[in-house]
């Protein structure tokens, strides 16, 4: 095991050292810095745990670890942790994207619901005014037609059927929501099985109620929504971003946000950590929450079953349900 | 049709009107005061649309509809509108409680999901202190062992398996939650077959992260919850309450909110009005939001659609899907 302490302190519980003690003799916890530390065990060993804080598994490590046949990254992408050349060796290679994927995809559910209904306006304004009669100045901007409350008939974007994309989909489904999908590696017939209609990104942007990013991070990704595409969104419609704050121009997110004819909510900006002034602070129509949509707390768990459930797999030798292939990485976050 | 104006404007839309004429003459709307305003033509009326603003339909009233068959309520709870006369009378009686329930089970899973995150807290803090880095004092309450964030294995507890209650059931089961429920009515089987399990309130509110209220409000379910209930609550649990502000003893939850070991997310409270230097406004553990978990804005369009759906079924002589019995009554909110 090559992880940062605290991974191992909070996230592989004694439950899971149990579960991993019948399928493997563990070498105990490696203390992470360099592979180099690992020391003369690395000739015996098979399968390597590795977490956030491990250093790059690249090359010149591999040769030092002749009998490896699996690396379980018991975190979010193995992207900058692993080198290609584990994958020409025959290493096979899981991860936990799927268990990530899971707490940022519910996250990413309750905030359209709440969007949809401008849970977040009407709570603020409602300390604010502390009147809830009829005619509260509370109600003022959520009355009166074309104001489209609520999550009946309401079409959401999903851009990227990434794992949270295609879990916030199965999540969606059950409600009376029109999903829509942008992924141009994606068919018809797929999105139709995933429960959403393919859309390209314009029509995508303008028929949305709420659009909600899922892309990852790549060099044709970068700031993907700009100004021309923010403009192409409906009058009161909601960006919710829970990916990375770069995906957006967050110059042109902010000019539109001031002219006060969208709504967002950004788990994640650009840089992550704002400025203080930044105006997205004091905008009512902007709801910033600080990163935390991916795995908390006891969502770590989720992360160390699912790592424990592949070494069982692996053991048993089925089919791992998680592993990563040298073809999947160009398309990767 | 018998109802205040407001919701021919904005609920029965142009094409529910036209759904409607498809399977009965429509009289037009009737301006509602009392159903004295209706004139000659209640000889003729078999079936009444009533709505929010409708009077209450009397034995006297019933008189005057010698050929009424079904009164379809759009709108909640036909208490407090319908007379048991109508019963007796043989007329049949359907209403929209089913799609009154789907916002507000909507708005609970939301809140559940939020609640176990902080995120009401989290976004609050962030927006105060802006800053994001690990050392920001944002983190402090949520970090470090025994703070069980997130929404991996924790428990929720359903009072009241009602229209509302089984649809959080519903909603809920698909997330890495258990679920308990809490209802007089409900056999274990029955809790099973909704994918929850049952359990007395005591058991339910020292087990449960979350608590969420969906009991009607009856002579004996007002104030349920007191002192002595929350003090069964976990350290850290939260308390939603969507359903009656009736069915908590509000100064008790005020006191037990003042010693910040529970959180709660209220839409209803006693009163519904607070007064404006009620400490629940200040309070970092406590979201208030303003009545608006139930049907809001196209939220509303559901109501039109199932009523429209149970006139279509009327006329082809299909049993009603939502009909209410004489003998539900006493149960119902």
């Amino acid at each position: 095991m090559v992880m940062h302490p605290v991974v191992r302190e909070e996230v592989l519980l004694d439950h899971h050292i149990e579960r991993l003690r019948t399928v493997c003799s563990l070498l105990g916890d490696i203390p992470c810095r360099t592979y180099e530390d690992i020391g003369a065990e690395t000739a015996e060993v098979e399968v390597l745990i590795t977490s956030w804080g491990c250093p790059r598994f690249h090359a010149k490590v591999v040769d030092r670890f002749p009998r490896l046949r699996l690396i379980a990254h018991l975190a979010g992408s193995v992207k900058g942790f692993i080198d290609e050349e584990v994958w020409r060796r025959g290493i096979q290679v899981t991860n936990a994207v799927a268990a990530q994927a899971v707490p940022v995809a519910e996250f990413t559910l309750a905030a359209i619901l709440f969007a949809n209904k401008r849970v977040f306006q009407l709570r603020d304004a409602y300390r604010h005014h502390r009147i809830l009669r009829d005619d509260s100045p509370l109600w003022k901007p959520w009355r009166g037609r074309g104001v489209e409350m609520g999550n009946y008939r309401k079409h959401v974007g999903i851009v990227g059927a990434s794992n949270v994309g295609r879990k916030v989909i199965e999540l969606a489904r059950p409600f009376d929501l029109t999903l829509l999908v942008y992924d141009p590696y994606l068919t018809e017939s797929e999105a139709l099985e995933l429960g959403a209609v393919k859309a390209g990104l314009a029509e995508l942007l303008s028929q949305s109620d709420v659009v909600t990013l899922h892309a990852p991070l790549l060099a044709q990704t970068r700031e993907m929504i700009g100004a021309g595409e923010l403009a192409l969104m409906k009058d009161g419609a909601t960006l919710i971003n829970t990916a990375r704050g770069a995906l957006v121009d967050q110059g042109a997110l902010t000019l539109e946000l001031a002219n006060r004819r969208l709504f967002a909510l950004l788990d994640t900006t650009q840089p992550d950590d704002l400025p203080s002034d930044s105006p997205l602070f004091e905008s009512d129509n902007v709801i910033l929450t600080p990163h935390i949509a991916g795995a908390q707390g006891r969502e770590g768990e989720r992360l160390a079953d699912l790592v424990a459930d592949e070494l069982e797999r692996y053991r048993r030798g089925d089919a791992l349900h998680h592993a990563v292939r040298l073809e999947h990485l160009p398309r990767l976050a």
